[in-house]
């Protein structure tokens, strides 16, 4: 069987913390699809978060892991897109219940603002952790519509 | 001059530090506008983003304070409108950056993983910091489209 994939995708402020978690991946049994970006060079971060919305959308990745400095403007653009719930996590808590209670399929961290044994956990966490369902799968459905323009 | 009005909005997982922080605002220039939840009575987050998106959308406050218990929920229902910049926030340099660089006009705490002297010192900064323009302005615009549905 194949192993399911997470797309990585971030701006400047995370490329590090995305090239260490990339190499976690095949020992947690997932394959790694890399959509940037791959250097400190200056980009902007919405760009990144419509990179991931593209791969989920197409189906060329199971889920998500999106990083900029802090997290907070990559989840912004990503929880544009109705089909991303992404989660900015900042321990093994926030890990584990953005998946049990949010069924998330992106996981945001903040490459400048957790340590890179903090990340790791929480990675692991967000793939091994699964949705509870319940009372929450009707919380989970009212996020899949967008909001008004 | 009246003061700015600041709408706040929790679900059961986070009235009571709701409170807690509304009691601070008149002391910070505020005014208060509490959308609710009121008691610990289970209620659903998605609905109480909405009041919070209505809320701006009809210019009745400037800013908005959301919080659920770990913030992950609220701030991806909230991200869905185009016009709320939604930061979770877990400390006082998030709460900085998030108005330096994204110029969230939301803060989002969680109310079971965030203490109350943490999350006061979150608001007054939320409250207190402007945004620095610039490169970051190029960002915040990208922020303002909708993803696809």
């Amino acid at each position: 069987m194949p192993l399911p994939i997470l797309a990585l995708a971030s701006d400047h402020g995370g490329f590090e913390m995305k090239a260490l978690l990339a190499a976690d991946l095949s020992l947690l049994g997932w394959a790694a699809l890399d959509l940037g970006t791959t250097g400190p060079e200056s980009v902007d971060y919405p760009d990144f978060a419509l990179a991931m919305a593209q791969a989920l959308k197409e189906g060329r990745a199971e889920r998500g892991l999106l990083i900029c400095g802090t997290g907070i403007g990559i989840s912004i653009a990503a929880n544009r897109h109705a089909h991303l719930r992404a989660a900015l996590v900042h321990d093994a808590f926030g890990a584990r219940m953005c998946r049990q209670h949010n069924d998330a399929n992106v996981l945001v961290l903040g490459g400048r603002t957790t340590g890179p044994e903090i990340a790791r956990d929480c990675l692991r966490l967000f793939l091994e952790t699964p949705f509870e369902g319940g009372r929450h799968a009707r919380r989970v459905a009212l996020l899949g519509d967008l909001g008004e323009k």
